[in-house]
């Protein structure tokens, strides 16, 4: 058994934590820590999966009420955030964010009103974990298509 | 989109709950319900994954406190039960599940001293999710290995 933990992160964009996630591998297979019921990080909602096929794209979206927590378990994605949030220090500010093992297994705590988007960037269906601070309420969320031009980030 | 929801399962063994959990498809990857908070099913304490490779087998455990609930949102895994709890309805009794999507994707609830164990079967890794009651404490869990002659089924 080999417990792998990456590096720290710290995210450009005002109320992210990227905090790093515990690998425990051996030759069956690993155990992927997620999220506990302790520290400032936890309030539970509701946990789902959001499925992301290679090369596909699941954007724009933002919460009003919702704070997410995301971790990839199995493939690799790449994550981005538009931040407009008219009081936020990184008003303005894109960062996109790789997630996936073994380099880049980390919880994301994403929190509400900030734009966040995803592609599937492996070469086989990729797993998102959402751990959410409220159970899902379709009125609390905004989308726009992916192409929308007021968003200052080109999906390829 | 599309949303599934798989026909209700009864299990044979005392304690196990089974609960389709709904996958709502579109061509991009499906969104795959797994836990909320509400309803008897739910205390949290601790969301982690279990990789199993493909014909691996992690076998047998079982926890003295902790209550888990279990979903496969991709791959395909068995899991077992073994039931040598004293007082059961079900002592003596073997279960075996099939978990995975599409068809059997479901939220299986396994009570504390229940032995189980599962195996990937697909051909590529599995990811069996594990939403907990309490966080991860190595004391209150025990485990055997898979070929242990105790345990009355054969992991092929």
């Amino acid at each position: 058994m080999v417990k792998i933990v990456n590096n720290p992160k710290i995210s450009k964009i005002e109320g992210v934590r990227i905090v790093p996630l515990a690998q425990i591998s051996d030759e069956r297979g690993s155990v992927l820590h997620m999220i506990r019921n302790e520290g400032p990080l936890c309030e539970f909602g509701e946990v789902y999966f959001s499925e992301v096929l290679p090369g596909k794209i699941k954007a724009w979206k933002r919460h009003k009420q919702m704070t997410q927590n995301f971790a990839v378990p199995l493939g690799q994605i790449k994550l981005a955030f538009y931040d407009d949030r008219e009081h936020s220090r990184s008003k303005g500010k894109i960062e996109t964010l790789v997630l996936g093992r073994p380099d880049n297994y980390y919880l994301v705590q994403v929190p509400p009103f900030l734009w966040y988007g995803f592609q599937g960037i492996g070469s086989t269906p990729s797993i998102l974990a959402n751990c959410a601070d409220m159970v899902h309420e379709p009125e609390e969320s905004e989308s726009h298509d992916y192409t929308n031009p007021d968003f200052p980030f080109l999906w390829k």
